[in-house]
Protein backbone atom coordinates (compact mmCIF):
# COMPACT_ATOMS: atom_id res chain seq x y z
CA UNK A 1 0.00 0.00 0.00
CA UNK A 2 2.27 2.60 1.32
CA UNK A 3 6.26 2.18 -0.15
CA UNK A 4 7.27 2.79 3.99
CA UNK A 5 9.50 -0.18 5.20
CA UNK A 6 7.36 -1.17 8.05
CA UNK A 7 8.38 -5.26 8.10
CA UNK A 8 12.13 -5.48 8.14
CA UNK A 9 12.62 -9.19 9.44
CA UNK A 10 10.70 -11.27 11.30
CA UNK A 11 13.51 -12.13 13.60
CA UNK A 12 13.27 -10.63 17.51
CA UNK A 13 15.52 -10.73 20.33
CA UNK A 14 13.01 -12.37 22.80
CA UNK A 15 9.54 -14.04 22.74
CA UNK A 16 7.93 -11.39 24.19
CA UNK A 17 8.93 -9.18 20.95
CA UNK A 18 7.88 -11.52 18.66
CA UNK A 19 4.54 -11.33 20.03
CA UNK A 20 4.71 -7.55 19.87
CA UNK A 21 5.69 -8.27 16.10
CA UNK A 22 2.52 -10.56 15.95
CA UNK A 23 0.51 -8.13 17.42
CA UNK A 24 1.69 -5.26 14.55
CA UNK A 25 1.19 -7.69 12.06
CA UNK A 26 -2.40 -8.45 12.84
CA UNK A 27 -3.28 -4.52 13.16
CA UNK A 28 -1.63 -4.35 9.93
CA UNK A 29 -3.65 -6.82 8.07
CA UNK A 30 -6.62 -4.92 9.88
CA UNK A 31 -5.31 -1.37 7.89
CA UNK A 32 -4.60 -3.05 4.44
CA UNK A 33 -8.53 -3.39 4.37
CA UNK A 34 -9.48 -0.38 6.40
CA UNK A 35 -6.32 2.28 5.48
CA UNK A 36 -8.19 5.22 7.35
CA UNK A 37 -6.92 5.71 10.47
CA UNK A 38 -10.16 7.84 11.87
CA UNK A 39 -12.51 5.37 10.66
CA UNK A 40 -10.03 3.13 12.14
CA UNK A 41 -10.48 5.28 15.51
CA UNK A 42 -14.25 5.55 15.49
CA UNK A 43 -14.80 1.37 15.31
CA UNK A 44 -12.04 0.81 18.46
CA UNK A 45 -15.33 1.13 21.17
CA UNK A 46 -16.96 -1.05 19.11
CA UNK A 47 -14.49 -4.27 19.75
CA UNK A 48 -12.42 -2.45 22.58
CA UNK A 49 -15.77 -3.25 24.63
CA UNK A 50 -16.81 -6.44 23.05
CA UNK A 51 -16.12 -10.09 24.39
CA UNK A 52 -16.27 -11.65 21.43
CA UNK A 53 -14.56 -9.12 19.14
CA UNK A 54 -11.98 -9.18 21.42
CA UNK A 55 -10.75 -13.11 21.55
CA UNK A 56 -11.75 -13.16 18.08
CA UNK A 57 -8.57 -10.06 17.80
CA UNK A 58 -7.17 -12.45 20.01
CA UNK A 59 -6.63 -14.80 17.97
CA UNK A 60 -5.49 -13.39 14.44
CA UNK A 61 -2.31 -12.37 17.09
CA UNK A 62 -1.89 -16.12 17.86
CA UNK A 63 -1.78 -17.32 14.20
CA UNK A 64 0.37 -14.32 13.33
CA UNK A 65 2.68 -15.56 16.61
CA UNK A 66 2.48 -19.07 15.28
CA UNK A 67 4.53 -17.45 12.04
CA UNK A 68 6.45 -14.98 13.78
CA UNK A 69 7.53 -18.24 17.03
CA UNK A 70 8.46 -21.03 14.43
CA UNK A 71 10.18 -18.41 12.31
CA UNK A 72 12.56 -17.45 15.36
CA UNK A 73 12.49 -21.65 15.33
CA UNK A 74 10.85 -20.76 18.81
CA UNK A 75 13.73 -18.84 20.50
CA UNK A 76 15.98 -21.89 21.26
CA UNK B 1 -11.26 -19.10 -13.75
CA UNK B 2 -9.56 -17.11 -15.41
CA UNK B 3 -6.23 -18.02 -17.72
CA UNK B 4 -4.47 -14.78 -16.62
CA UNK B 5 -1.75 -15.57 -14.40
CA UNK B 6 -1.68 -13.80 -11.05
CA UNK B 7 0.46 -16.14 -9.13
CA UNK B 8 3.59 -17.30 -10.53
CA UNK B 9 5.19 -17.79 -7.12
CA UNK B 10 5.18 -17.81 -3.26
CA UNK B 11 8.71 -16.60 -3.27
CA UNK B 12 9.41 -12.68 -2.35
CA UNK B 13 11.99 -10.50 -1.78
CA UNK B 14 11.59 -9.20 1.67
CA UNK B 15 8.79 -10.36 4.91
CA UNK B 16 7.16 -7.31 3.64
CA UNK B 17 6.77 -8.21 0.15
CA UNK B 18 5.41 -11.42 1.49
CA UNK B 19 2.33 -9.65 3.90
CA UNK B 20 1.59 -7.92 0.49
CA UNK B 21 0.84 -11.17 -1.59
CA UNK B 22 -0.72 -12.79 1.49
CA UNK B 23 -3.18 -9.74 1.32
CA UNK B 24 -3.63 -10.70 -2.80
CA UNK B 25 -4.23 -14.11 -1.96
CA UNK B 26 -6.79 -13.49 0.58
CA UNK B 27 -8.98 -10.99 -1.50
CA UNK B 28 -8.12 -13.77 -4.58
CA UNK B 29 -10.10 -16.46 -2.46
CA UNK B 30 -13.04 -13.51 -2.29
CA UNK B 31 -12.70 -13.17 -6.17
CA UNK B 32 -13.10 -16.84 -6.47
CA UNK B 33 -16.45 -16.60 -4.97
CA UNK B 34 -17.61 -12.99 -6.26
CA UNK B 35 -15.45 -12.45 -9.57
CA UNK B 36 -18.01 -9.36 -10.17
CA UNK B 37 -16.42 -6.83 -9.28
CA UNK B 38 -19.06 -4.08 -9.07
CA UNK B 39 -20.72 -6.45 -6.50
CA UNK B 40 -17.67 -6.39 -4.33
CA UNK B 41 -17.18 -2.47 -4.47
CA UNK B 42 -20.53 -2.28 -3.37
CA UNK B 43 -20.22 -4.98 -0.35
CA UNK B 44 -16.87 -2.59 0.47
CA UNK B 45 -18.33 -0.53 3.05
CA UNK B 46 -20.45 -3.39 4.86
CA UNK B 47 -16.83 -5.03 6.18
CA UNK B 48 -14.63 -1.79 6.08
CA UNK B 49 -16.61 -0.05 8.39
CA UNK B 50 -17.39 -3.35 10.65
CA UNK B 51 -14.74 -3.60 13.58
CA UNK B 52 -15.26 -7.60 13.39
CA UNK B 53 -15.09 -7.73 9.56
CA UNK B 54 -11.87 -6.17 9.54
CA UNK B 55 -10.82 -8.81 12.32
CA UNK B 56 -12.34 -11.56 9.96
CA UNK B 57 -10.19 -10.18 6.86
CA UNK B 58 -6.79 -9.97 9.10
CA UNK B 59 -7.13 -13.31 10.19
CA UNK B 60 -7.46 -14.80 6.30
CA UNK B 61 -4.38 -12.62 5.73
CA UNK B 62 -2.43 -14.16 8.68
CA UNK B 63 -3.32 -17.48 7.80
CA UNK B 64 -2.30 -16.70 4.52
CA UNK B 65 0.81 -14.80 5.57
CA UNK B 66 2.07 -18.64 7.00
CA UNK B 67 2.21 -20.50 3.97
CA UNK B 68 3.92 -17.29 2.21
CA UNK B 69 6.60 -17.29 5.29
CA UNK B 70 7.04 -21.24 5.56
CA UNK B 71 7.34 -21.13 1.75
CA UNK B 72 10.63 -18.42 1.86
CA UNK B 73 11.99 -19.91 5.39
CA UNK B 74 11.19 -16.75 7.00
CA UNK B 75 13.05 -14.73 5.06
CA UNK B 76 16.17 -16.03 6.68
CA UNK C 1 -19.79 -40.21 -1.51
CA UNK C 2 -19.39 -40.55 -4.86
CA UNK C 3 -17.17 -43.44 -5.97
CA UNK C 4 -16.13 -40.17 -9.07
CA UNK C 5 -12.46 -39.87 -8.38
CA UNK C 6 -12.14 -36.02 -8.06
CA UNK C 7 -8.70 -35.83 -6.26
CA UNK C 8 -5.85 -37.48 -7.79
CA UNK C 9 -3.09 -35.81 -6.33
CA UNK C 10 -2.00 -32.76 -4.43
CA UNK C 11 0.71 -32.02 -6.64
CA UNK C 12 -0.23 -29.03 -8.96
CA UNK C 13 2.45 -27.26 -11.89
CA UNK C 14 2.03 -24.04 -10.63
CA UNK C 15 0.56 -21.92 -7.29
CA UNK C 16 -1.58 -20.58 -9.27
CA UNK C 17 -3.39 -23.66 -10.05
CA UNK C 18 -2.38 -24.94 -6.71
CA UNK C 19 -4.67 -22.65 -5.47
CA UNK C 20 -7.30 -23.54 -7.77
CA UNK C 21 -7.11 -26.95 -6.08
CA UNK C 22 -7.26 -25.06 -2.98
CA UNK C 23 -10.79 -23.46 -4.33
CA UNK C 24 -12.08 -27.07 -5.45
CA UNK C 25 -11.36 -28.54 -2.03
CA UNK C 26 -13.40 -26.12 -0.29
CA UNK C 27 -15.95 -26.24 -2.06
CA UNK C 28 -15.91 -30.05 -2.03
CA UNK C 29 -16.12 -29.36 1.70
CA UNK C 30 -19.49 -27.81 1.41
CA UNK C 31 -20.51 -30.39 -1.08
CA UNK C 32 -20.04 -33.07 1.44
CA UNK C 33 -22.68 -31.17 3.89
CA UNK C 34 -24.98 -30.69 1.15
CA UNK C 35 -24.76 -32.55 -1.80
CA UNK C 36 -28.28 -31.07 -3.70
CA UNK C 37 -26.66 -28.57 -6.27
CA UNK C 38 -30.20 -27.09 -6.21
CA UNK C 39 -30.10 -26.15 -3.10
CA UNK C 40 -26.21 -24.80 -3.59
CA UNK C 41 -27.37 -23.01 -6.19
CA UNK C 42 -29.77 -21.38 -4.20
CA UNK C 43 -27.77 -20.44 -1.07
CA UNK C 44 -25.58 -18.56 -4.00
CA UNK C 45 -26.90 -15.43 -3.19
CA UNK C 46 -26.33 -15.50 0.41
CA UNK C 47 -23.02 -15.83 0.47
CA UNK C 48 -21.73 -14.13 -2.71
CA UNK C 49 -23.59 -10.77 -1.99
CA UNK C 50 -22.32 -10.97 1.85
CA UNK C 51 -19.01 -9.78 2.48
CA UNK C 52 -18.63 -11.58 5.93
CA UNK C 53 -19.48 -14.82 4.20
CA UNK C 54 -17.07 -14.05 1.37
CA UNK C 55 -14.29 -13.59 3.92
CA UNK C 56 -15.31 -17.05 5.25
CA UNK C 57 -14.91 -18.33 2.39
CA UNK C 58 -11.77 -17.06 1.50
CA UNK C 59 -10.26 -18.37 4.95
CA UNK C 60 -11.21 -21.81 4.33
CA UNK C 61 -9.44 -21.46 1.02
CA UNK C 62 -6.39 -19.87 2.83
CA UNK C 63 -6.71 -23.26 5.28
CA UNK C 64 -6.40 -25.25 2.06
CA UNK C 65 -3.59 -23.06 0.31
CA UNK C 66 -1.67 -24.15 3.15
CA UNK C 67 -1.95 -27.95 2.64
CA UNK C 68 -1.08 -28.24 -1.01
CA UNK C 69 1.23 -25.81 -1.01
CA UNK C 70 3.04 -27.53 1.69
CA UNK C 71 2.30 -31.00 -0.15
CA UNK C 72 4.31 -29.22 -3.33
CA UNK C 73 6.90 -27.74 -1.31
CA UNK C 74 5.85 -24.47 -2.35
CA UNK C 75 6.71 -25.26 -5.32
CA UNK C 76 10.64 -24.19 -5.03
CA UNK D 1 -16.72 -42.25 24.85
CA UNK D 2 -18.00 -45.57 23.40
CA UNK D 3 -14.79 -48.22 23.07
CA UNK D 4 -15.80 -49.19 19.24
CA UNK D 5 -12.81 -48.14 17.14
CA UNK D 6 -13.52 -46.27 14.01
CA UNK D 7 -10.12 -44.34 13.62
CA UNK D 8 -7.92 -46.89 13.24
CA UNK D 9 -5.05 -45.00 11.31
CA UNK D 10 -4.39 -41.57 9.76
CA UNK D 11 -3.23 -43.49 6.66
CA UNK D 12 -5.02 -43.28 3.23
CA UNK D 13 -4.49 -45.35 -0.34
CA UNK D 14 -5.26 -41.99 -1.82
CA UNK D 15 -5.49 -38.55 -1.41
CA UNK D 16 -9.56 -38.68 -1.88
CA UNK D 17 -9.72 -41.07 0.63
CA UNK D 18 -7.70 -38.67 2.91
CA UNK D 19 -9.90 -36.15 2.71
CA UNK D 20 -13.12 -38.27 3.34
CA UNK D 21 -11.48 -39.71 6.70
CA UNK D 22 -11.11 -35.66 7.28
CA UNK D 23 -14.92 -35.65 7.05
CA UNK D 24 -15.18 -38.37 9.26
CA UNK D 25 -13.28 -36.84 11.92
CA UNK D 26 -14.91 -33.83 11.94
CA UNK D 27 -18.38 -35.57 12.24
CA UNK D 28 -17.02 -37.02 15.13
CA UNK D 29 -16.05 -34.14 16.65
CA UNK D 30 -19.53 -32.89 16.09
CA UNK D 31 -20.73 -36.34 17.91
CA UNK D 32 -18.23 -36.07 20.64
CA UNK D 33 -20.48 -32.91 21.84
CA UNK D 34 -24.12 -34.48 20.62
CA UNK D 35 -23.88 -38.22 20.83
CA UNK D 36 -27.59 -38.50 19.97
CA UNK D 37 -28.36 -39.19 16.70
CA UNK D 38 -31.61 -38.12 16.54
CA UNK D 39 -31.04 -34.57 17.57
CA UNK D 40 -28.14 -34.66 15.22
CA UNK D 41 -30.94 -35.35 12.40
CA UNK D 42 -33.23 -32.55 13.20
CA UNK D 43 -30.53 -30.33 13.26
CA UNK D 44 -29.70 -30.96 9.63
CA UNK D 45 -32.07 -28.79 8.09
CA UNK D 46 -30.21 -25.76 10.13
CA UNK D 47 -26.88 -26.38 8.68
CA UNK D 48 -27.40 -27.66 5.47
CA UNK D 49 -30.04 -25.03 4.14
CA UNK D 50 -27.68 -22.21 5.58
CA UNK D 51 -24.67 -21.24 3.49
CA UNK D 52 -22.59 -19.60 6.44
CA UNK D 53 -22.80 -23.09 7.92
CA UNK D 54 -22.11 -24.79 4.86
CA UNK D 55 -18.59 -22.80 4.72
CA UNK D 56 -17.88 -23.10 8.50
CA UNK D 57 -18.21 -27.03 7.88
CA UNK D 58 -16.06 -27.16 5.20
CA UNK D 59 -13.56 -24.74 7.13
CA UNK D 60 -13.40 -28.13 9.99
CA UNK D 61 -12.59 -30.51 7.13
CA UNK D 62 -9.94 -28.31 5.81
CA UNK D 63 -8.60 -28.08 8.69
CA UNK D 64 -8.25 -32.02 9.86
CA UNK D 65 -7.92 -32.70 5.83
CA UNK D 66 -3.98 -30.53 6.90
CA UNK D 67 -3.62 -33.06 9.32
CA UNK D 68 -4.47 -36.49 7.49
CA UNK D 69 -2.36 -35.06 4.21
CA UNK D 70 0.64 -34.41 6.58
CA UNK D 71 0.27 -38.27 7.99
CA UNK D 72 0.40 -39.34 4.89
CA UNK D 73 2.93 -37.33 3.41
CA UNK D 74 0.33 -35.39 1.01
CA UNK D 75 0.48 -39.24 -0.81
CA UNK D 76 3.71 -38.17 -2.82
CA UNK E 1 -5.58 -22.99 37.37
CA UNK E 2 -5.97 -26.21 40.00
CA UNK E 3 -2.15 -28.20 40.99
CA UNK E 4 -4.08 -30.72 40.06
CA UNK E 5 -2.34 -33.32 37.07
CA UNK E 6 -4.73 -34.00 34.08
CA UNK E 7 -2.04 -33.32 31.29
CA UNK E 8 0.58 -36.04 31.23
CA UNK E 9 1.99 -36.66 27.83
CA UNK E 10 0.71 -35.73 24.43
CA UNK E 11 1.33 -39.53 23.45
CA UNK E 12 -1.23 -41.71 23.21
CA UNK E 13 -1.46 -45.20 21.79
CA UNK E 14 -3.67 -45.34 19.16
CA UNK E 15 -4.90 -42.14 16.78
CA UNK E 16 -8.39 -42.63 18.53
CA UNK E 17 -6.97 -41.97 22.11
CA UNK E 18 -5.32 -38.92 20.07
CA UNK E 19 -8.80 -37.91 19.26
CA UNK E 20 -10.40 -38.13 22.47
CA UNK E 21 -7.22 -36.37 24.30
CA UNK E 22 -7.96 -33.28 21.86
CA UNK E 23 -11.60 -33.35 23.35
CA UNK E 24 -10.18 -33.33 26.10
CA UNK E 25 -7.73 -30.14 25.71
CA UNK E 26 -10.95 -28.82 24.31
CA UNK E 27 -13.20 -29.09 26.85
CA UNK E 28 -10.31 -27.83 29.32
CA UNK E 29 -9.69 -24.84 27.22
CA UNK E 30 -13.56 -23.78 27.72
CA UNK E 31 -12.94 -25.11 31.97
CA UNK E 32 -10.00 -22.37 32.18
CA UNK E 33 -12.58 -19.64 31.53
CA UNK E 34 -15.61 -20.73 33.04
CA UNK E 35 -14.37 -23.07 35.70
CA UNK E 36 -17.10 -23.69 37.12
CA UNK E 37 -19.27 -26.39 36.36
CA UNK E 38 -23.01 -26.06 37.28
CA UNK E 39 -22.65 -23.02 34.71
CA UNK E 40 -21.24 -25.43 32.56
CA UNK E 41 -23.89 -27.78 32.21
CA UNK E 42 -26.63 -25.32 32.34
CA UNK E 43 -25.26 -23.92 29.26
CA UNK E 44 -24.88 -27.39 27.39
CA UNK E 45 -28.15 -27.30 25.98
CA UNK E 46 -27.41 -24.12 24.27
CA UNK E 47 -24.40 -25.59 22.37
CA UNK E 48 -25.45 -29.33 21.90
CA UNK E 49 -28.51 -28.56 20.36
CA UNK E 50 -27.27 -25.87 17.94
CA UNK E 51 -25.94 -26.58 14.56
CA UNK E 52 -23.21 -23.67 14.44
CA UNK E 53 -21.95 -24.27 17.81
CA UNK E 54 -21.72 -28.00 17.63
CA UNK E 55 -19.61 -27.24 14.37
CA UNK E 56 -17.42 -24.49 16.20
CA UNK E 57 -16.87 -27.52 18.76
CA UNK E 58 -15.92 -29.59 16.37
CA UNK E 59 -13.06 -27.12 14.93
CA UNK E 60 -11.51 -27.05 18.71
CA UNK E 61 -11.14 -30.58 18.62
CA UNK E 62 -9.61 -30.19 15.05
CA UNK E 63 -7.19 -27.92 15.93
CA UNK E 64 -6.37 -29.51 18.68
CA UNK E 65 -5.80 -32.88 17.02
CA UNK E 66 -3.40 -31.53 14.90
CA UNK E 67 -1.31 -31.16 17.70
CA UNK E 68 -1.61 -34.33 19.25
CA UNK E 69 -1.23 -35.80 15.72
CA UNK E 70 1.90 -34.45 15.19
CA UNK E 71 3.30 -34.87 19.38
CA UNK E 72 2.69 -38.90 18.01
CA UNK E 73 4.27 -38.32 14.64
CA UNK E 74 0.88 -39.36 13.02
CA UNK E 75 1.11 -42.79 14.81
CA UNK E 76 3.35 -43.92 12.00
CA UNK F 1 2.49 -2.14 25.96
CA UNK F 2 4.66 -2.37 28.69
CA UNK F 3 8.04 -2.78 29.10
CA UNK F 4 7.55 -5.59 31.91
CA UNK F 5 9.00 -8.86 31.17
CA UNK F 6 5.51 -11.86 31.20
CA UNK F 7 7.20 -13.98 28.32
CA UNK F 8 11.08 -15.26 29.02
CA UNK F 9 10.48 -18.28 27.19
CA UNK F 10 7.82 -20.70 25.25
CA UNK F 11 9.84 -23.88 27.07
CA UNK F 12 8.01 -25.40 29.61
CA UNK F 13 8.43 -28.18 31.89
CA UNK F 14 5.41 -30.39 31.08
CA UNK F 15 2.47 -29.90 29.03
CA UNK F 16 0.35 -29.16 31.32
CA UNK F 17 2.32 -26.02 31.65
CA UNK F 18 2.68 -25.67 27.93
CA UNK F 19 -1.42 -25.78 28.01
CA UNK F 20 -1.29 -23.18 31.24
CA UNK F 21 0.99 -20.84 28.95
CA UNK F 22 -1.20 -21.01 26.13
CA UNK F 23 -3.79 -19.64 28.19
CA UNK F 24 -1.69 -16.79 29.00
CA UNK F 25 -0.78 -15.88 25.89
CA UNK F 26 -4.49 -15.83 24.65
CA UNK F 27 -5.33 -13.73 27.42
CA UNK F 28 -2.64 -11.20 26.09
CA UNK F 29 -3.94 -11.32 23.00
CA UNK F 30 -7.06 -9.77 24.55
CA UNK F 31 -5.50 -7.83 26.70
CA UNK F 32 -3.17 -6.03 23.95
CA UNK F 33 -6.60 -4.64 22.48
CA UNK F 34 -8.16 -3.67 25.78
CA UNK F 35 -5.29 -2.96 28.04
CA UNK F 36 -8.22 -1.72 30.76
CA UNK F 37 -8.65 -4.23 33.29
CA UNK F 38 -11.69 -3.00 35.04
CA UNK F 39 -13.61 -3.03 31.25
CA UNK F 40 -12.06 -6.43 31.24
CA UNK F 41 -14.18 -7.58 34.39
CA UNK F 42 -17.30 -6.03 32.78
CA UNK F 43 -16.95 -7.87 29.94
CA UNK F 44 -16.16 -11.24 31.90
CA UNK F 45 -19.93 -12.29 32.28
CA UNK F 46 -20.61 -11.65 28.83
CA UNK F 47 -18.38 -14.33 27.54
CA UNK F 48 -18.19 -16.62 30.95
CA UNK F 49 -21.71 -17.29 30.71
CA UNK F 50 -22.43 -17.64 26.87
CA UNK F 51 -21.41 -20.96 25.41
CA UNK F 52 -20.52 -19.77 22.07
CA UNK F 53 -18.02 -17.58 23.46
CA UNK F 54 -16.56 -20.21 25.27
CA UNK F 55 -15.91 -22.34 22.73
CA UNK F 56 -14.10 -18.99 20.73
CA UNK F 57 -12.21 -18.91 23.86
CA UNK F 58 -11.02 -22.50 24.12
CA UNK F 59 -10.25 -22.04 19.64
CA UNK F 60 -7.90 -19.26 20.89
CA UNK F 61 -5.97 -21.33 23.45
CA UNK F 62 -6.06 -24.46 20.75
CA UNK F 63 -3.85 -21.87 18.54
CA UNK F 64 -1.46 -21.10 21.16
CA UNK F 65 -0.97 -24.04 22.52
CA UNK F 66 -0.14 -25.57 18.48
CA UNK F 67 3.07 -23.07 19.38
CA UNK F 68 3.93 -23.64 22.54
CA UNK F 69 3.64 -27.77 22.17
CA UNK F 70 5.87 -27.08 18.90
CA UNK F 71 8.13 -25.11 20.70
CA UNK F 72 9.07 -27.69 23.06
CA UNK F 73 9.16 -30.21 20.59
CA UNK F 74 6.13 -31.92 22.19
CA UNK F 75 7.67 -32.43 25.40
CA UNK F 76 8.61 -36.01 23.95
Amino acid sequence: MSPTIWLESLITDTPQEGFELAITLSRRGVKSTQPDVDTLKKLRPDYANNADSLTAASQVIAINFQTVAAANNYWK
